[in-house]
């Protein structure tokens, strides 16, 4: 029998060579928290992070004993759905999160409307009351479907231990659905302490499908019209070969390689073609795609504005631009580039920078624009950034385009405070890269504990926390909705100083070591320091 | 006619004595925005605990030109909602929260699903995009209302300007509808931004309707027959005329007096008639119940475990317990206990004790019952002790029994880290009162942005954590499900040191002046210092 197959092989995974067939049979008698745990590990998901309360102890235990599954401690619940998705930006696979119960879940919703936006995949474990106990409505008995639903595009509560492990693999395949998925699994604590579990196998993961020839055709119509088009691209087609077919469609046609402002992950720099990102404010991104006749998306939709305006339009592309879909979010980004790319005869090289062009490191002091250049002096080949530095890093991407390849990872659902949990998840995901993290200080307050996760796990982030103390964003839209001057009520909400923050301090007290710097020097030198070190350490911009 | 008059005698107190009929009638032209929040002072919410986002600056902005409205500022949504639970609780009215869009209200669920469970009255206010913005399904959007729904007791979208005003009035009256109910109101950027919005007035608030007579009648005759009976009071029979009415029928019958283990708020200490709180672990619990044979019920449900165990009952109350409701959640508590106290002739005193009497103050190393009668030793009278403290703290509640007249705020729904936001908002609530915060460690890291607001706002809280570096709780939940000693990954989920967290540097950071103490002498110099100081300090008790 199959089942008995993947069974065995499991428990040889688990126990090692010298079990014995008595252990082994054991095993058959193994609870629904156990067969979740085996399943998810089968499937290849094979990091937790995790912030689990009393209902979810039976799936610690089962934790505990099953030692493959790495498991990450978030102390907030914030910080282990960012970081799944970081690990999943970076993995290209599923980790799981283990949550507690409603409130729980509650906790990491925003970093799971991040996610979505990101169109990754993760599987959240979340906790239930044991099911005849439900009917008391206990504290902290919540409807965590309905908790569960707006950001799940798979949800399901387990109803028995026997139904676990199949409904672990409908997860995993949900989650591994393309582009990506959010696929929440809730287990009542019954469900995971009572026996006759069962290790479910993995089906064929679903592929994702080739857009039909016709909209090949068409897109390759438009590119040889000669009209000025560029490709507006996400997802997987961002990094690797999907890049590389756009690229060499690009250098082919002479399009331009756009990517949306929320990037979930970009491959850039020396020797890799080049994408411009969208800009996030409206009259500049506006004067970015006016010269466009044609754009041609794939994997993503019509670029527009994060928020509306009184009487502005929220679109970006000028009303005679034909906008054409070559592949829906979905469907085989790097499949179709590539066919696109033979229809278009483009085998050439790529349009991209061959050679690494940084720029000096800066000196004096600290500005704006120097710090964009000691990145872009300093950043090592190979590095992940993960940038959520809002108003204040406006510049650096300009200043990194020539630095050595790496990969950029931004917010992609416009909900501040991922960049942190972003790290951490990308950081576990690569033991062997670094992982610069440069964050808005009013950002990283939303999810600071990361910190200490990074310190626990020794990761090698170094982040950048760039404190204007201020939600300068907020201020920027109150002026440009003239709706006047911010007196002391807005002001009140827009400052995020009085007190001061002082990140080097928050920093310590979650096992980072910190430093502010105040001058570019000194800034080049820590960045330098950070990420030529071991383990985690944090960079106080004060601006 | 009265609509007019409302608007005048704001606009009046809103700018002024000075100010023209001409500037008056302007504000006939007012936005939904500014119709919101006057229509908000004008039912009585004086109060905004804020992290707004772009969709809300328009509110902002209406707030920035009416200073009535105290706008407090939370660097987390959960500070916000979890202050807006305190204020309730101490000013018994609702505040008002400001949240940014679907994932700034997904922040706050947490502490909104524990104010669920204190019934306590609260506003939120959450931006949704522009109307004509909602179709481009731009990063930020999400069905707002399913992430309200759970815990919303009213939820509405305002559809136009025009409706604002009296959506805003429907939200007062449905939070203030006993015993206190969350409503949520969604305001679109443009029902916010475009004139046309008019103050509604308030209709007369619903009153709590007293139980039929019949139930009256059925409670007095069981505290008349003998038989071994307990009061389960909650909610505003906790304190005040409801408390010392039931603690004249306790006196006149011999009936106990108990609260659930979630304690909104209770009003304790010398003078005050003596409520035990029902017992957490669930076999101390069963014995407390015990010797009961009745159980009469006030605006509560009968007790029971927080979580199932297998093969155990959740149930508190022995099978031959009869137990009756004298009030459903909702009905008038107070005036039920009044009525019933007159069927009993129950005019006499009440069984309190009538001096305070205090443990000594404890020196040598730290214990939890020494810091726990270090508590008691120096309470000072009226203050308001906010108890997160988990299994560092059970020994508190005993030694505080005889200190001088208090409340005692806890956590109601088990979703931990609300200590601190809970503190934020009694101290808004009670600027004349002193607020003891007793937190755990990992409790107190969910929501230690709090931190922040209690320094900016200068709010005389002192916060003592108990840092036992565990979730303390689940590691006993583990032994007591008898699953074996943590193995390392139990371990690892359990266990939150490694690193350490410094309280100490953590305060600092966000402008908070803390102590490390290593002795109960330090400690309750400490303790006496932070109370008798102004504004907000903390302690850091390692254990």
């Amino acid at each position: 029998m199959k089942w008995e197959v993947q069974l065995y092989s499991w428990g040889v995974a688990a126990c090692g060579q010298g079990e014995t067939i008595a252990q082994d049979r054991a095993k058959l008698a193994m609870n629904g928290a156990e067969s979740l745990i085996r399943t998810l590990l089968g499937g290849g998901v094979e990091t937790c992070f995790a912030n689990p309360g009393t209902s979810e102890v039976h799936i610690v235990a089962a934790l505990d004993r099953i030692p493959q599954m790495r498991c990450v401690l978030g102390l907030f619940e914030g910080v282990a759905t960012g970081a799944a998705d970081g690990y999943a930006r970076m993995a290209e696979k599923p980790a799981c999160t283990l949550l507690h119960l409603g409130p729980g879940l509650g906790n990491g919703l925003a970093n799971l409307h991040n996610a979505s936006r990101a169109r990754v995949p993760i599987i959240n474990l979340v906790g239930q009351h044991a099911s005849d106990h439900l009917c008391y409505d206990t504290p902290l008995t919540s409807d965590i479907e309905a908790i569960a639903r707006p950001y799940s595009d798979w949800l399901r509560t387990s109803s028995s231990s026997s139904e676990v492990g199949r409904d672990a693999v409908a997860a995993i395949v949900a989650a591994r659905t393309a582009p990506g998925q959010i696929a929440t699994l809730i287990v009542p604590a019954d469900a995971a302490w009572t026996v006759g579990g069962s290790v479910a196998p993995l089906p064929p993961l679903p592929k994702p499908t080739l857009p039909d020839a016709h909209r090949v055709e068409h897109a390759a119509a438009m590119l040889q019209s000669g009209a000025r088009t560029a490709l507006l691209i996400t997802g997987n087609a961002l990094y690797g070969q999907g890049l590389l077919a756009a690229g060499r469609i690009a250098a082919a046609t002479g399009a331009k390689l756009l990517a949306p402002y929320p990037i979930t992950r970009l491959e850039r720099g020396a020797g890799v073609p080049s994408v411009e990102r969208t800009q996030y404010v409206l009259e500049p991104a506006i004067e970015q795609y006016r010269e466009f006749r044609q754009l041609i998306l794939v994997g993503t939709q019509p670029p527009v504005a994060y928020f509306a305006y009184p009487g502005k339009s929220s679109v970006f592309t000028q009303p005679d631009c034909e906008i054409y879909t070559l592949a829906e979010p979905g469907e085989d980004y790097v499949a179709a580039l590539e066919v696109l790319a033979t229809a278009l005869l483009a085998h050439g090289e790529c349009s991209a920078t061959k050679n690494p062009s940084r720029p000096p490191l800066p000196t004096g002091a600290i500005t704006l624009p120097g710090l964009a250049a000691a990145v872009g002096a300093v950043l090592p080949e190979n590095t992940i950034v993960v940038d959520e530095s809002m108003t204040s890093g406006r510049g650096l991407m300009a200043e990194t385009r020539g630095a050595p390849r790496h990969d950029w990872l931004c917010n992609t659902g416009g909900s501040i405070g991922i960049a942190l949990p972003l790290a951490v998840g990308a950081a576990v995901a690569c033991p062997d890269r670094r992982v610069l993290c440069l964050t808005a200080d009013g950002s990283a307050m939303y999810t600071l504990q990361a910190l200490w996760t990074m310190a626990r796990e020794g990761l090698n982030i170094t982040t950048v926390v760039f404190a204007n103390r201020d939600y300068a964003v907020l201020k920027r839209e109150f002026s440009y909705l003239g709706v006047g001057s911010p007196g002391p009520s807005a002001t009140a909400m827009f400052e995020i100083g009085r007190p001061d923050l002082s990140w080097t301090q928050l920093a310590k007290g979650m096992g980072v070591p910190g430093i502010r710097v105040n001058s570019l020097d000194a800034f080049g030198k820590a960045l330098q320091a950070g990420l030529e070190g071991e383990g985690p350490t944090l960079i106080e911009v004060p601006l």
